[in-house]
């Protein structure tokens, strides 16, 4: 007996229901290269107001089978396995509007700015999926990206007033929302905030890089609110047909909160 | 020299800028009682286009002028002590929309289901009022409550069809959006919540009490789904005039994930 | 019938059966004044390998019971209401080993360095008192006492080399694990890791005092070791008959990751 | 200029001194397959008294050199990559001690009870190998291994009462120390966790699994003393020459906090 089919005490339409902090391992092929990741995974679908419940298990069988049988060969990035897995669903499960997310940490090779080291930098990714206006036929695929950078700020006020000042790390966040099919890739989004900090910052630094990024932070003060308005102005530049949200918080190190500045655009 | 009423090098209104993750002492006198809090405070304010930034410590005189030099006597809840901030601030700094969050916890007494005992129940809330189209004039003022509330989720699929069932923790959170002067209380709010749950849990439960809490339990078995709309409904016979929204998580014991269910409604 | 006190399958003492993250609101008088806090509480004690478990009931009355009958008067610190929950505990459940913790936070006023400005600043602390040695007379009391305090490094490689340098907000951590009637003040050790970085930061700085403690940071520059090292030193000299950790995390501004320095010493 | 170099203003031995929170892409081939972590990195080194700092850049340059030159070829576990990342150190910093954690997690692929469908099970490890008594010649190395895995508790003392229970969810954590030589799979040790809880628990559930896992949780109650004990008994059992450490928290469903058992033993 199917106990989710029955009519609920409480009729109520419920926008979201579903499965959340799902960890498996996930493959993709990303331009010839195969990438592994073990996100953190939510998926969730609507329930109507006359029945009880709905199938969890069938959400996780959509998320096992699109990985597991098909080897990580049809998936070119983690947006298109969430798509995958939501067309998956829609054989196993009837829903108005369905909606994954993933989220895991991406890991960037970079060179040091002075020695040219090898360097790997690992940033927190969030990539969303959705599905909607889905009656009958496949309904309308949108995508939400985000990006979370570490960098620094640098106070101009008071290199201004004292030739000297207070430095710190600050976390940029840049999310983009848009049509599923428009191309907008996580490492231009990185780029896109990594360039709006004071400096980029660097896992490994010789002394010479070092230098260099001090350097940089000296020549390039900046408040909170500048980064913001920098990740808007970049991701308006790079980046088409799509809502912006840009966010970042300063871990200060002349107090103990932190200070933060938000700001959105539509290109 | 004032560096943050300089023009600033990319023109972009931000919606946000302030202070994040501040932590004090706050006094408030609810009911003829003095409560005390070490809220984790946020307050932003708009930034128009044209300035390079916000003047912060402002925004921390507000907060400690109001909290300290007034001990307590003229507020009567964290919403009304989060007004008389932001009419503080007024003063200090020009902005067209502020917005200030407090998330705390509220202790609330209880007496235990059968042995009548004095039981201390701990909850998460989180407390925001905002004042926008604020030209010239006072603007408009309106709040968010939110509570979290931890109870349980009994599967009514295993209890129907086997007769045992597996059971666990859940949490469930109730937000409330309405005008400033719509009285919503916290404790209200937990009610609607604790009431929605297979059982209300107790820090204290003595063997008598337990056996109660497990009778009901079995008695009253709930999806995520139900936890959910019982929320809303509650709600919705509760308060007026108000945006609702209602979210649960389930720890699921038979599952390494959570599964959660979400829901809206307008009264 | 009490199954806690069936003979268990597998027969192992355990050192520890308890109760963990209850948080509930407790008073104490110190010095003359009432303070209050919601800790979160862990208790524990052990378990003798004969016995299927621990009553977890009468750990959660002791605490309540302690708490509530005596509405702070008695207890003049965090420490001793702790002592007087395991002596309570006593009266209800053997064991020979008792522990008890509760992590909160302590609210300081200072005031700011040039402007003399009240300002409050908020530090996590975390206390435990333990009772061993316990067969049939009353044992012997101890206690851990830590400290969390913000602060900075600044880097002196940097500025010894090229005159300006990289700053960030550190964390410095100082326990001291002593006998119960050692008198130690958290408000000491607190002061004694804020005087050991680069500078003290305070929630509110007017232009003039952030001035100051720009200075303070350029004079003063400290690795992460230098700031353990006099974190050690400084608790060396202020406490007696005691053992002394400290530990500093920096959240470094020119990189993803943190550097971190520990240390122990005793006097 | 190495300013680390330098004789300090204080004169303490430093135990530990070096990186946290570093995150990076490693690569190991155990039993002939290639395996891909994102670990959460610390290494730390002593640092004694007449030096000032150690070069951070050369602990980091460790790790990527170890990391990227050999791709995975040569290090057949973790543990074995975390000791050479320690070798390879020798050659750039002197120690006495050096001690290296990644923190990560391993995906296990399992059959469900009764449909035997494939599931994935993911669970949280974290691994750490330190170097010795290292005084001009190699030193001695030992490891500690940690796996945390998600099961329940289903209360013995309610039903042998009401012929009812409470049930949750619940964390085993098992901790072995041991000679670095000494063979210990993680895989085993998540064994141990699993058959200790009143059911294993699994991602994927279809009704009749679920049934299973139901009947499983009736048939076998068990306080969070006795999933503790379970633990330590299979690990002495499995393992020979180690310390052993188990810890089990279970997120009661009849209350708002934790309880716990801790318990330790030697093979």
């Amino acid at each position: 007996m199917d106990t989710q089919e029955n009519k609920p005490k409480i009729m109520e339409d419920l926008e979201k229901a579903g499965i959340t902090n799902l960890r498996t391992l996930v493959m993709i092929n990303w331009k010839g290269k195969e990438y592994r990741f073990v996100p953190r995974i939510t998926i969730t679908i609507d329930l109507e107001k006359k029945k009880k419940g709905i199938h969890m298990s069938r959400l996780i069988e959509s998320i096992i089978e699109t990985v597991e049988e098909e080897t990580g060969e049809r998936h070119s990035s983690i947006e298109e396995l969430e798509k995958h897995i939501l067309e998956h669903l829609k054989g196993k499960h009837t829903y108005k509007r369905g909606e994954i997310w993933m989220e895991t940490e991406l890991v960037v090779p970079r060179k040091t700015p002075v020695t040219r080291k090898q360097t790997m930098e690992t940033h927190d990714v969030r990539i969303g999926v959705f599905n909607t206006n889905n009656d009958g036929d496949n309904g309308k695929y949108g995508k939400i990206l985000e990006v979370k950078v570490i960098g620094n700020t640098v106070c101009p006020h008071a290199i201004d007033n004292w030739g000297k000042t207070h430095i710190q790390r600050a976390i940029g966040i840049l999310e983009i929302r848009t049509d599923y099919d428009n191309e907008v890739e996580l490492e231009d989004m990185i780029r896109c905030v990594e360039d709006s900090f004071s400096s980029e910052v660097y896992t490994l630094l010789k002394s010479e890089d070092e230098h260099w990024v001090v350097d940089r932070m000296f020549q390039n003060p900046k408040f909170v609110e500048d980064v913001t308005r920098e990740i808007l102005h970049h991701a308006k530049q790079r980046f088409k047909d799509c809502e912006i949200k840009a966010r970042t918080i300063s871990q200060e190190s002349i107090h103990r909160h932190d200070v933060v500045a938000e700001g959105s655009g539509k290109v």
